[in-house]
């Protein structure tokens, strides 16, 4: 029994997390991947802020940090675009090396990208490769989770499911990334200029659902994400609310059949939120009404649930998946048998 | 595209329920099997009570209810022991017929009876069929549901499950199984006497859970089915409870680790019961706290996991399977694309 050898492509936030779950768990890192030059060139303890040093330098090419060892699995992190991420995954999976990525668009990523993750499929399959995109959400929370739940239903006329965070227990750049601190006209220049670019996932949690159910949607809906304006002054650990100004966004999305929405999904992320809380509701025979309190925090499911699916995808036949087509996701607590 | 075609083993109360909703799913049922001599030699629409008749007489003979045409799934609904179906069972999986059991013992077989379950894995692979055992519970929510929520923690300490149904909701056999209308000392005697048997199924759902988690058990301990007494006078359809009388049951069962209780499961069915609930509480990073109110019904969702599974089943690799190995469990809401 060996251990499992990884690389990681992406040191940023989100990367650095996973990185030191997979250290705990005594995954061993053979390489690390980023294109920040304040991280290309040092040693990655330095780049994670561990105490000590790891004698693995971070590398701005991935052919040269796939050129050592052989490795089960790449944790990629780098962006929510697929488009922007596909060139990096096909340079992982040209080397025979599976892929867990937190591409919110490569969660399902037949929905705004066909052709290309047709592309990626064959490249998976030529190489012998699994590659997945997963995350709390998308991922999870608000699709994987709600088809699960429709596995109790005779039959389902309607979905609503809605996610509502507290940003204020988020990281800083969470709470950036949803406007919060702005006021109201300049987070909408914000949202115009791209500068805030709003939660990506949600139409591709709709298209995964729908694909479960077998729906055929006639459109799937994103409405622009809208600020949630502060009441009474509410505060962060850095961000100090005054009353008017912008807490964080509510962003509605919904997968239209016959021109009713039958898939409608409610994120909400601002400062001050009271009631935290992920829920599901199924109108259905019989009809499911669940919820998590409080919701499951968003890097901490993260972290977990790109760690957690390693195993399902070293195990999974070559291709592009996705979560639903994966068995069971569950938590992975075992020293796990390294194909290499 | 053809039909999916079907055969009914078992055409008791949970047969009954599965086979109507079959039938309504535009299923073709092809064979009949039960070994009431009630029902034997009678027409299918009768025994089911439809509106008319369905041409298909009701057999004792499992081989003469399978010698027709070539089918893709049996629906097994006998009994919970996994001993006394396995004969029924390996005589369908014979004719090279996919399997989808109620039996709540074959939700996890590897627990009570882990010779039995490698000889029926070896048996299904031979005549390449898959075999799997599910229903609400065991099946799916106090297990599958369970190690799905599990994927979102890094670590977990100790995990919960709760569920409370309010029998007078429920069949009248049910309501009598869980001891509703007994006095006290009639309810002990008729558990030690085996009359009531107490819910099949939660060492089963540990077991599940704890093979998800790689987690070795110590060992796995199941309390006898407690009487829960009416307080105030409560009444269902047809069991009027004075206070002082058997309301109902609760159950409880531990998977213990080191010497602690790591698993806990707490099935409580009573007429009376106020708040209908599924709890799952995850002790991790992060802590799950996860409920479903009401809790699912228990026939609606039977029915419903169990047809849900049928693609599932279909789909997969020959062998006997658990639900934890198969692709996320979802609705099934599509003319199914036969084998035969």
């Amino acid at each position: 029994m060996s251990e499992l050898k990884a690389i990681l492509f992406g040191v940023g936030a989100v990367g650095s997390l996973i990185a030191k779950h997979l250290l705990d768990k005594g995954v061993r890192v053979v390489g690390a991947v980023d294109n920040d030059k304040n991280k290309v060139g040092k040693d990655l303890g330095k780049v994670l802020n561990l105490s000590e040093k790891l004698g693995l330098i971070v590398s701005e090419d991935v052919d040269s940090a796939l050129s050592g060892e052989k490795c089960d699995v790449a944790i990629h992190a780098t962006s929510s675009s697929f488009r922007r991420t596909y060139p990096q995954i096909a340079s992982v999976v040209k080397h025979g090396v599976n892929v867990v990525s937190t591409c919110e668009e490569l969660s399902f990523p037949y929905y705004s990208e066909p052709d290309l993750a047709k592309r990626l499929d064959k490249l998976s399959k030529k190489y012998e490769t699994t590659v997945l995109g997963t995350g709390i959400n998308p991922g999870f929370l608000m699709d994987t989770l709600v088809i699960t739940l429709t596995a109790v239903c005779q039959r389902i006329e309607r979905i609503s499911v809605a996610r509502v965070m507290d940003a204020a227990t988020r990281r800083i750049p969470f709470q950036k990334k949803v406007g919060a601190g702005l006021k109201v006209d300049e987070f909408r220049e914000a949202m115009e200029t791209g500068l805030i670019t709003g939660h990506v996932g949600l139409t591709q949690s709709i298209a995964m659902i729908a694909d479960a159910l077998s729906w055929n949607l006639d459109r799937i809906a994103a409405e622009q994400a809208e600020p949630v304006i502060a009441g009474n002054s509410v505060k962060s650990v850095s961000i100090n609310l005054r009353p008017g100004y912008v807490a964080g966004m509510r962003q509605k999305a919904a997968g239209y059949r016959d021109g009713n929405p039958v898939i409608s999904l409610d994120f909400q992320a601002y400062i001050g939120a009271k009631e935290e809380s992920d829920q599901i509701t199924i109108e259905g025979t019989p009809r499911v009404c669940q919820r998590i309190t409080p919701c499951v925090h968003g890097d901490l499911g993260t972290v977990a649930i790109v760690a957690n699916s390693v195993p399902k995808v070293i195990n999974a036949p070559p291709g592009l998946v996705t979560m639903k087509d994966l068995p069971v996701p569950s938590a992975w607590n075992e020293t796990f048998n390294s194909a290499s």
